[in-house]
């Protein structure tokens, strides 16, 4: 999950973290448009043949992403980010504003494990964090290697 | 799109129609639960390599279908029906009830082509079938006829 | 329940379904939006001092009718159907299109009581209206007397 | 807006609010069930004659407060809370979990004013503090004149 615009730096750790999920043979699922932190990351799991599954707000594809492989057309804007963390085994979200604070948010209700990128430690997280519920990446090497980390826990994908 | 329950000849038929779309390389989409329709035609879909999206309305996989490629999990009942209709190229309803029939409505009202399998011409689809809106198969075979002549007057997939 | 758009004839008996809730001090809950059948009957209501909700499809109340006391503001285009449904107690069908063939259909998925507004007999609804779950009605007087029969049978407003 | 379970002293506070905001002739919108800051405000607010919507996320009335006056059945879970939002005019959040957090930020993604009754300051909202769009108050009291100041500055209610 992330922003729908990102700074250079932000959108090529996008990118990259797309390409190492592709290469872990996993599916990336996003919110779907041709913008920001979502594009990029469809765009670099594409690039290495990886599936890229993208959960529109809109009710059209006008707004979509060409990387991505599956549009699922939801036309309920902010409404699809349940749908989003709900089908998400874990959620990774990169540099955002309130929407993506929303699905972290979302995430952490509905007891999905959260991996956040790049993001300064926040009280408002401490005590997820210290149950293990959320956790602090800080390159997208290091958000593949915790998602491998969460899934042995949890006994592989659910 | 079908019931929840079925016959054996509607469900013979659905799995058919999921073999049949598979061969054509179209992604089948619908409702993910493992009873029924829904259930019959992933299978019939899966059998053939087919890749298999279900729309789940609950806000886990516990009902899902085990021939469904991809789960997208919604949580959010009946209104999912919507997200089916909105994804869907064209919309085949099956045999099925109040909800098949929602989704029949709801596909005709975003303007997306619908074709009935097996159901009696009907004076509340009249306006539509006249218009050219929705069509009217007897078999799985004359479903995907339909199908590619509404593709190849729309030029081709969206 | 009924469309954005109505012939004068539809629109006065919708105005007057509008008036005779209100008069029961029954709450009228529509679509809400500033046209047809729902603009109508919600100004007959209010003509009469009744309460009136709408549920909106837009983000925002733009669109929305001056005969609405409350709106709800949901954003989520024709999924917000299955609210309207959902939070009824009976559910009158006025004349419309594909939108309100939806909530009549959402309405008998969620085991609601159904009455349709000079709909003609129909053998989609054959089922239903065997089962007594579905009724029809020649004016909007008709109409109230078949609401007064499905209260007293369920023991009264849920 | 604010947890399903709270401090006595939340509780209080809660109620409390409910009352001042009857007070002031507004209505009082919530997530409508039967627990926590959702029951305590509403109360409140019935205490002194207000009126109280509850947005609710179960498919029936089961778990909804009786201090509810009108209940909205959405069925949708979590995806409720961008109905809460985008319904308010002003979003208060009381003590609260995820949920709550999600609906600030919700609030926040869809421009609406914001005011969190006894949070800590916090670095994630610092922005959207600075911004004025997000204000923190100590008390139901403050919360109050909060309201009435962004009201004030937007020329009254929407």
């Amino acid at each position: 999950m992330g922003g729908g615009s990102a700074s250079v730096g932000h959108t090529r750790d996008a990118y990259r973290l797309g390409e190492l999920i592709a290469e872990q043979e996993w599916i990336l699922l996003n919110g779907g448009r041709n913008s920001g932190i979502m594009d990029a990351s469809a765009h670099g799991a594409r690039s290495r043949g990886g599936l890229t599954i993208g959960i529109l707000p809109d009710a059209n594809t006008l707004r979509a992403s060409r990387h991505i492989s599956i549009p699922i057309i939801t036309g309920m804007g902010s409404a699809r980010n349940c749908i989003n963390v709900l089908t998400s085994d874990v959620v990774v979200a990169c540099h955002g504003g309130a929407g993506t604070l929303s699905e972290i948010a979302l995430a952490l209700k509905s007891n999905k494990a959260v991996i956040l990128l790049h993001y300064e430690k926040d009280p408002i997280f401490e005590n997820y964090f210290r149950a293990g519920r959320l956790s602090y990446a800080d390159s997208p090497e290091a958000v593949i290697a915790e998602i491998k980390a969460i899934l042995q826990r949890s006994g592989g994908m659910e």
